[in-house]
């Protein structure tokens, strides 16, 4: 065999139509790309973000960076994390990556052996799982279903990981993608509680901390204490800057995992240089300002929340799929009536959708939650509506006849 | 165990005393850093390039690009190897990474599961072992030797490979770092009979191929026919833009192999979404107007030959070690005269170097080859005088008494 047995598991259900969705486009049909959570395909990135990168370039900052990142960025980070949680971060303690796709990679080769196991909540961001399985590690789910509200059943959970050993972690998304709810205090408490009772180090992917429209949300770092925790963030989402491919980990506490675990992490980001330097200059002075920065957030919140709220009330008017209004993020994550369509899958039903109506959506076995789909609700209305009443009428095409 | 066995092997010899001497350089310590192969850092990235990136900026293209990299910049990079290879290559064909770094571990999570093996050429670019074993893989190596010329001797790795199951691939760094030299055309046909007689994938790390002052260079696009084989470059070096953060993998052939390891290269690539989409709008500019670039490399090239030449005329000077002249890239990689000095091994004497006189370089061993350091040869003459003084006096300093 010439391939490795474990890149098998690599997968990325959120591209993996993509190269058929550009057959579709370059034979001339107008694709609707739903599947793929990109702000700056839409809306522009701060201008003054723009300068600062202008500056970086112009002054020559093209050299490879420190591999932790540039002081200046891994300030303003401390800064931020400061300012609006309290806590008091050390920038010594933050590793910025090429995206959290990158921290993700990191993470799992630092603590992952083959059969090692962690903790992942249904429905979650696909590539967690991606990342765990190809360096040979096992998840452990637990759940979160809309008939429950989103609320994670740590029950069920205790019961699952019962006499299971080698569990390294559990991975929250907080807001979460794709079902756009927000963990409660008391929820992320008890999630705190059951870390400790298990010894496991708790990652939270708060990448959508800013974009929470109603309800209020909660750091992990805000309930933690001395619990070993990762936070994972980045510029792409609150920036509108998916492009520059900048994210951080940030691991404040002093035990002896957070310890090893950073001190792994940093070699880890030595190996691959340094993330690009002239971004890190333009992230940096993004969050210098930040009044400025929340400013801009505070109006892209504006404009990302009418046209979720919106498309979440469209899906919900079709009488095939409905979808929880969600608080936070830029996705509409519909269950569909299965039993009232002809399709055996929702992989099926989004590869049909795609070749039938020319719309790129994802599937929901992807966030292991079949007979769902995500819906990117980023374009303008207008398109989301076009797109969710053909969404529609293929459903109705493809019903089950009474 | 908290973090796992294999991430022991994540290792970077280059950065290793990084922390070290930020810490005495904030002690007020002038320190001279001879470790990162970083041309960025002495010399300014071509402005045209510059400007490209710019206005990419400008123009918003800050989304998440393709996965295997904006066309653009494919199409600029297949162009470019047929101009000046000759080679037929695809654009389809190409990945575009995240620096060679993001290149080399896409490559190994792609053939290497535990146990597999790999030939690496010693001396060899330390990240192509690091990648190698962190995912579980060993390496069997063959020799190029100061005393044999730096010629690859393929007589003994027939030996050593001699009942070994599992190799998976044969790398080559053509033009050499550390050692600067380049593998003539007949060596590299017998390379590639080699790899045909043994059922090995090549793999060519091409980055230096513009940087060659002396003899002529063969890219194995050249002589590999129908031979499978990969060739790895980027922006880097030629260009003087280290910090965009920019290379690619081409697989040009169309054997099984060929098409297995592309198609799960663009999976990986997925995986991470895009490489920095702006700095890929630059990457593309600066080769479309390959005359241009050709002239910018000609009289970089001039610059750094002045450079490397002098330093390595400097290091031949001293009683203490001695370098063959190097053909190409921008390292002088002195073998020590261990003998004559007071050290227990090539890191002790880097380690007590950086800490005596304030010069960081890095340690032979961290390229498979004791007894030897490299030097990297880019900032001024001056600067390049002083160091080597210094290194030839502390030398003195610590020699064996006769």
């Amino acid at each position: 065999m010439f391939l490795s047995k474990l890149s098998a598991y690599a997968s990325s259900p959120i591209r993996e139509d993509d190269i058929l969705a550009s057959k579709l486009a370059k034979e001339g049909n107008k694709v609707i790309k739903l599947n793929s959570g990109d702000p700056a395909k839409y809306i522009n990135t701060p201008k003054r973000v723009i300068r600062a990168y202008i500056e970086a370039l112009k002054k020559n900052e093209n050299y490879y960076s420190n591999s932790q990142g540039i002081e200046p960025l891994r300030e303003a980070i401390a800064a931020r994390h400061k300012k609006v949680y309290g806590l008091d971060a050390d920038p010594e303690k933050i590793v910025v990556t090429q995206g959290i796709s990158e921290g993700l990679q990191f993470l799992n080769t630092a603590l992952i052996d083959k059969g090692d196991k962690a903790i992942l909540i249904r429905p979650y961001y696909p590539l967690y799982t991606s990342y765990l399985q190809i360096v040979g590690g096992k998840a452990i789910f637990a759940d979160a279903t809309e008939e429950n509200n989103w609320d994670i059943d740590l029950d069920a959970l205790a019961k699952r990981v019962k006499g299971e050993k080698r569990i390294k972690y559990m991975l929250i998304t907080n807001p979460n993608n794709p079902a756009g709810y927000i963990i409660s205090r008391k929820k992320l408490e008890e999630i705190v509680g059951f870390a400790n009772e298990h010894d496991l180090f708790i990652i939270s992917d708060e990448i959508y901390d800013e974009l929470v429209y109603k309800g209020s949300f909660t750091s992990i770092s805000q309930v933690a204490g001395d619990t070993p925790y990762m936070i994972l963030n980045g510029m792409s989402k609150g920036f509108v800057a998916t492009g520059f491919r900048l994210g951080y980990m940030l691991i404040p506490n002093e035990d002896e995992k957070s310890k090893a675990l950073l001190l792994k992490l940093i070699e880890l980001a030595q190996m691959r240089l340094s993330p690009n330097t002239p971004a890190q200059f333009a992230y940096a002075e993004g969050l210098r300002n930040l009044s400025a920065h929340n400013r801009e957030v505070s109006k892209l919140r504006a404009i990302l929340k009418e046209r979720l709220y919106f498309a979440t009330k469209e899906v919900n008017e079709s009488d095939y799929m409905h979808a929880l209004p969600p608080s936070s993020a830029f996705y509409v994550f519909p269950k569909l009536e299965m039993q009232k369509l002809k399709f055996k899958s929702d992989k099926e039903f989004v590869r049909s959708l795609l070749i039938e109506k020319y719309i790129q959506v994802t599937r929901g076995s992807g966030f292991g939650m079949p007979g769902h789909f995500r819906i990117v609700a980023l374009p303008s209305k207008e398109v989301l509506e076009e797109a969710i009443d053909k969404i529609n009428e293929f459903c109705k095409e493809h019903s089950v006849k009474r």
